[in-house]
């Protein structure tokens, strides 16, 4: 009976612990699932967000699955033996997001590995031709050493170095210590040093013309895109402004966040330099030219920023202090005016941009805002609203200000989209065609994706800082 | 006689030619001499900048010395082979400028090694197991390859894959696919992966241990000077603003070129998010604990930019119309009061973060600038100049409606530090001893570098966008 009881309690012990197992494991379950739909639908915004993306995972995937083939022909493993396996670090490593990124990693590559290996070689003869004895060589080896990665190491702190071959550096020291430092273990360290160089050139070649030839992404396309779309972002905000500030607009909130756009503009520096960079070693594609002149897109980004700070100071008088209508006098229409004005002016100029052809119809709007902060002046001289309270349009007054200051930021800009046209000649098609017919259908797109002013441009801050950050390895 | 002349003349022209050719010899050497000299120069500006990368490179050089010791001792030679390679590879990639940085791709190689290690030897033998025809394995192999590596690099793309696994997303494909692609070719794949796997970890530890042990530059402390400094620029613009402005200054332009300090702040946030990336990796050091809230740090970053656009927009006026001193009656006193109040708010702030005590100081002047906004406020509306043109006043009260926003943006940024002084429980120490003692004795630098905000510091992006640049490779 004590027994019988014992097992009794001894299986409800045994069920209540099943059961509390069980529930754990439903929780977890549950929790890991709910996490896997969570990453799932991260990854279809990702992919919305730049189809561009999912292509690039196949690109890299046939890469690799072609180099994959040094390893699989029977002949050429023989040859080549472990060295293969350099060709399959190659792609790996390689592959990045622009063919302008994978160009510039495979060029650096290839020649620090030519360049280290020649100069590992030469430091072995060298130290073997001054000792043969066993312990005076590893040490002067080891000097050696010490002291070419320390210079090449800090040599890496250049400015214009960091730039554009900070990865061949890094290669340079790599090579250089592996061909040095395997000299004095295996002898056939001429072999080393020329496999190498031939699997890396043969990987890097399988990268770089997937990259080119498989629906290839040009990193100068999106710089030139991007210029675009951030100067049409100022242009959108502007547009709005006017109408937005002195209460005239019904759009309400959905309008004041459509206005937010600009706010990526604030921080795109760092974006525009590495898209530059990687933009200087691609080659010739679409209506760019080898030497076409992405500095000028710099400069340009430069412009747009300091235009986009003003209005990021207008954007906060948006949500603060307003000046009543009724007591605005008659500052309201010229500063509409040229806030809308300026707006027309910065998207013509994103249009020119994007068309690749002279800025020239944003002159008019440019004038017509000039014209409008004259106006403006002199409304202001003639005082017609002294008898109004001074201090209730003062919020007024700072964004008229403002307003003038986005003015001459846009006149600075103008002037600087005008000389990127002189220097990478853009042409202008027969005008009064244009003006009949929708003009998308006038001018080919200088890219081939689908990231116009008019659509959104899918590169975020997020997936190009990829490409500075796509670390090689081994 | 005639084969004299003949001789005398191919004499002279041989001497014209070796003429030229030494010519131009001497040019190019010339030329090769200052380029020399200019690159020379240019480094040593580079380590005046920052003497942190001279020990930088010396350490590195120092991790590489010492795994050259993995091929130097005979015995260990004979265990690993070619593998040894491996440990140079991994020191060489992943010494890396701050301890954090270092720390992250270490541990990042070294799990995605295992994983990637585990997996590979998995989907060998499951191959293996399902089929032995020589067509067949190498076809699944392939497409197991494919499927893999395109899964991971699209999985690279997801925001916070990115942030902190980048560079093991990598490694994992790299190690993936060498280990099963060479597990078709050679059938020791188990001690390739093992072999892999404990020469990583080996270079790994010693460049960590380098990195931790030698003089260690903390990616976090680099993160909180960057801050404190940040802020101390806007404050030393604002400092000088108001005398400059309303012309009562004499500092001319020196002073007005040191109150360009502040354009570093507009372009701070992709160094502010790398760095904070890397110092969530390191461990306890100086005074800051292993969860010091680092993205308290990002939130401070952006409200002292969102400080630095309001005044990018008041050092354009500057620059632009002003105000005649006669026609600004009593708009200047306020505002010089309120420019210099947030200005000491903003550099009590720096101090407080630099000294990591709670920034109650800054208070006092906050109030200040707040009672200076209430006193422009009132002048205005007692209207004390409506005898005086309109026009002419319009720049003064821009901005004097400027500085109200920046004193308002002061306040926002003391919350956040605030928050971060609760966060990370900055503590006051005896407050009466303070205020008779030099305060740079009383409080332990939070870090030992030398960059509080009393110096330069010496992160410039470039520097720390190697950070996110150092690629790694084989």
């Amino acid at each position: 009976m004590a027994i019988e009881a014992n097992e009794n309690n001894e299986g409800v012990a045994t069920a209540a612990r099943v059961t509390k197992v069980l529930q754990w494991l439903m929780a977890f379950l549950s929790k890991l699932s709910a996490k896997v739909v969570d990453v799932m639908s991260q990854m279809k915004k990702v992919g919305k967000e730049d189809p561009r993306r999912v292509i690039h995972a196949l690109k890299v995937a046939l890469s690799i699955t072609l180099v994959s083939a040094f390893y699989h022909v029977k002949p050429l493993y023989n040859d080549f033996g472990s060295s293969a396996m350099y060709a399959v670090f190659t792609v790996v490593v390689v592959s990045e997001f622009s063919v302008g990124a994978t160009l510039g990693k495979g060029l650096n590559r290839g020649f620090a590995t030519f360049f280290a290996s020649a100069l590992g070689l030469g430091s072995f003869y060298l130290v073997n031709s001054i000792s043969t004895e066993d312990i005076l060589e590893p040490v002067l080896l080891g000097a050696l050493i010490y002291l070419t990665t320390a210079g090449i190491t800090y040599f890496r702190f250049l400015p214009q170095m960091k730039a554009r071959y900070d990865y061949g550096l890094l290669v340079f020291n790599l090579t250089f210590c592996l061909v040095s430092v395997s000299s004095y273990r295996d002898h056939e360290v001429l072999d080393i040093a020329l496999k190498r160089v031939i699997t890396i050139i043969s990987g890097g070649l399988i990268s770089v013309s997937v990259s080119i030839f498989v629906c290839p992404i040009w990193a100068g396309c999106d710089l030139h895109n991007l210029q675009s779309k951030n100067i049409e972002k100022l242009g959108n905000f502007l547009l709005a402004f006017g109408d937005e500030y002195f209460g005239t607009s019904e759009g309400g909130e959905s309008n004041k966040s459509f206005m937010q756009g600009y706010k990526s503009v604030l921080t795109s520096k760092q974006v525009e330099e590495s898209l530059a960079n990687f933009a200087r070693w691609e080659p010739r594609h679409g209506r760019f030219k080898f030497r076409h002149p992405w500095q000028q897109y710099l400069r340009i980004g430069n412009l747009s920023r300091q235009c986009a700070y003003r209005i990021d100071a207008l954007n906060g008088f948006l949500y603060s202090a307003k000046t009543p209508l009724e007591l605005s006098g008659k500052i309201p229409e010229p500063c509409i005016n040229m806030s809308t004005e300026t707006g027309r002016a910065l998207k013509e100029l994103a249009m020119a941009i994007h068309k690749m052809i002279p800025p020239s119809s944003a002159d008019t709007h440019i004038a017509k805002s000039k014209i409008a902060a004259t106006n403006l002046r002199s409304i202001m001289k003639t005082g017609l609203w002294e008898d109004t309270n001074l201090f209730e349009i003062i919020p007024g007054l700072t964004v008229a200000s403002l307003l003038v200051d986005v003015v001459s930021c846009t006149e600075r800009l103008a002037e600087s989209i005008k000389e990127l046209s002189t220097l990478a000649k853009f042409k202008n098609k027969d005008s009064t065609v244009v003006a009949e017919q929708p003009q998308e259908e006038e001018y080919p797109q200088p890219c081939s994706d689908n990231s116009g002013p008019q659509h959104v441009i899918a590169i975020t801050i997020n997936q190009l800082s990829a490409n500075s950050f796509h670390n090689g390895n081994s």
